[in-house]
């Protein structure tokens, strides 16, 4: 059944995608006490880090197999370019973050080494290397969204409702769950030695993820000093 | 100033371009008397060249320095694939090719050496190489639409009308004029040895361009049997 | 066994390989009678095909899953770059060509396509793509030495006893299978779709070699005059 | 003059590289103090970091303008890993590291950071690229290694003599000079806003240096548990 590869991905997972709902950024994110500025500096961060997500999806377009797959990655790319960006800039805009100041925030040092693993593995690797990179970002959020969306009132606060309905979303259900159809299809009977490979990216940006919320916990940019 | 660079394109391929409006398959859409059968044989396969071509655009997004370049590409590719090939699809039919004959089209030899160059070429340099690849198609395209609207009679063609009338149109027009103005705004300033190479680049195209038409006049597939 | 897939490849490009030895190139090159001009022009298209050939070991190098494949791929690229190109300068002298000949040489249409053809395909892929697109030209070339090595004399002709010499050699038949190892050991274990695609890759570049012979018998450089 | 380009680097990086020489681990290798557990953790770091490293120089080679700067590549490309990995495989030895535990070493989370910042440039961009991200490791060594080799004894050391007489060695600094001639050939005459790009990937990979050393220094994995 083609649903097994990430049945499998679940089981190794789990255990840290559980973490993430404990980490203190995710839990007052959905209790509704995280301050403000390190919210800012997640939205900055998170960005930054689309564009570079967003080439992700260019890239699946560039090596899909077929013409199906090359239209999916180009709504997702068209999808995440004019509408979860414009989502994030309106955001920014609610946390007084001007428009410039999103376009010319630095990526951090744990945003360079997330985007920059995941693009090196997508262009180094085929159409299912590609589906592997864009897994765990899709699907761990819409999972923790989810999470988030059962606390009782986290869906209508006032600073951080939106994005929890952004993320628990039927869209974004929707958009996570084609992420693993995908990564299901291109998985199906292929040799223990591949399927490992592909556990193996997916595991390592669920580690960045963490770090993620970790750098926007910490406000963290660099730990050497840009000049 | 900004235009130079396709100023000195022009200089370089316009002998060769004039060449395409003296092509059998060209003079035969323009004045209406090219047989059917080579123009289904082009249809289908510039239908599987529009899917290699869309990979360019996709690999554009995927390259780009900025969020303003990645968008343009973005729409490029997504305008390509569900639009100008949509128009394809409608030809077809028109035409009596279903859409599993275009589906199922082989690339032939010489679509397949003019897509592999320009995906060779884009995937090996930046996003300046991407913009030169993409640029001859585009541009004659809209050259040879708009030559041919001239003609008396041709934009009301039963067979051909409907394509003279999408090459000369505003939006094609406009695209070509965005590939243009991207071209020149990456080449602002290199250094000599840069704009030869993407020179090279754009005149490699080109004849590939007059190697399409004759692919379509003689109905060619492969020189050596497929099996 | 590890050995099937080149089997099964065998037996699709059988009948197209048996053909090169009917091939008036080839003929003439195994019972000496071949024109010099002819293998002049070869040879300088040979090179310059060397070239971008290089590449593809450079690009498995890069994409090798592990250190033993790409010492393996390093050593092929070093070998082709410093002894294999160093005995095509060697013959070009003797037949004539001197160094600046050889690298002012331009691709002809048949080798751009060619060589375009595999890049694109290795970039766009996994280090199995690249492993399938060396496959052809050196498994193939070693058939053909080795095919030729049994023709009375032809080992000792004076201009072409040299080419059947290396390319039916000991090194050069490690070589091969060497390549036809690496290709069963990617294709192992593998989905039918994945072997559908690298047999595709394998019976294309096949295609490409027939009609580069046929680029060297006709003197080819482009249909359209370059400017 | 062809120089200028490493100069303008020179300047921006020349306080940042400072900070290496104060920096415990390599002021501990330089004076002879550094705690072995560390230099092991370095030992094995280096080794995956060099594997990738290497892919640097095999996409140089792949990359190349011309056959003179693909067979550069090719060179450093088969002296890493056929001479500077045995270097280390012979010290591995040496520190009572065995071969198995060298080749099993999985990447810090810095050293994924770093290599796939380089990576990802590489591949995404052209030659000029490829040039930029391998030049702060060369060159930054062979300053450590001519800087530690001035301290009394330091070339003698029994444990880390080794290390200073390699970084510091004519062959290390041919290297680095190599690198950096390549660098200023490829940057010559460029516009400022190409050289900001090259001179920003320079200053990136010069901060994951730093980051490096201090991933040694405190014997770093990942700051998320793998499982």
């Amino acid at each position: 059944m083609n649903s097994q590869f990430t049945d499998r991905i679940w089981k190794r997972v789990e255990p840290l995608w559980n973490n993430y709902l404990e980490h203190p950024f995710v839990k007052g994110l959905g209790e509704g006490w995280l301050e403000e500025e390190k919210f800012r500096h997640w939205l900055k961060q998170d960005y930054v880090y689309l564009i570079d997500y967003s080439r992700l999806f260019a890239l699946g377009s560039a090596k899909a197999h077929n013409l199906a797959t090359m239209n999916e990655f180009s709504k997702l790319l068209h999808g995440t370019l004019f509408m979860e960006m414009d989502l994030h800039r309106g955001y920014a805009e609610k946390f007084g973050i001007s428009r410039e100041d999103l376009e010319n925030t630095g990526a951090a040092a744990t945003t360079t080494a997330y985007t920059s693993y995941m693009l090196n593995v997508a262009q180094r690797g085929s159409i299912e290397h590609v589906a592997a990179t864009v897994l765990a970002c899709a699907w761990s959020y819409n999972f923790i969204g989810l999470k988030l969306s059962q606390i009782e009132g986290a869906l209508d606060h006032e600073l951080y409702g939106n994005w929890i309905q952004t993320y628990s979303s039927e869209e974004f259900t929707d958009l996570a769950e084609s992420c693993k159809q995908l990564m299901n299809t291109l998985a199906e009977d292929k040799p223990e030695r591949e399927l490992a490979e592909l556990e193996e990216i997916i595991y390592k940006t669920s580690m960045f993820e963490y770090m993620f919320w970790d750098m926007a916990e910490n406000m963290e940019t660099w730990p050497v000093k840009e000049s």
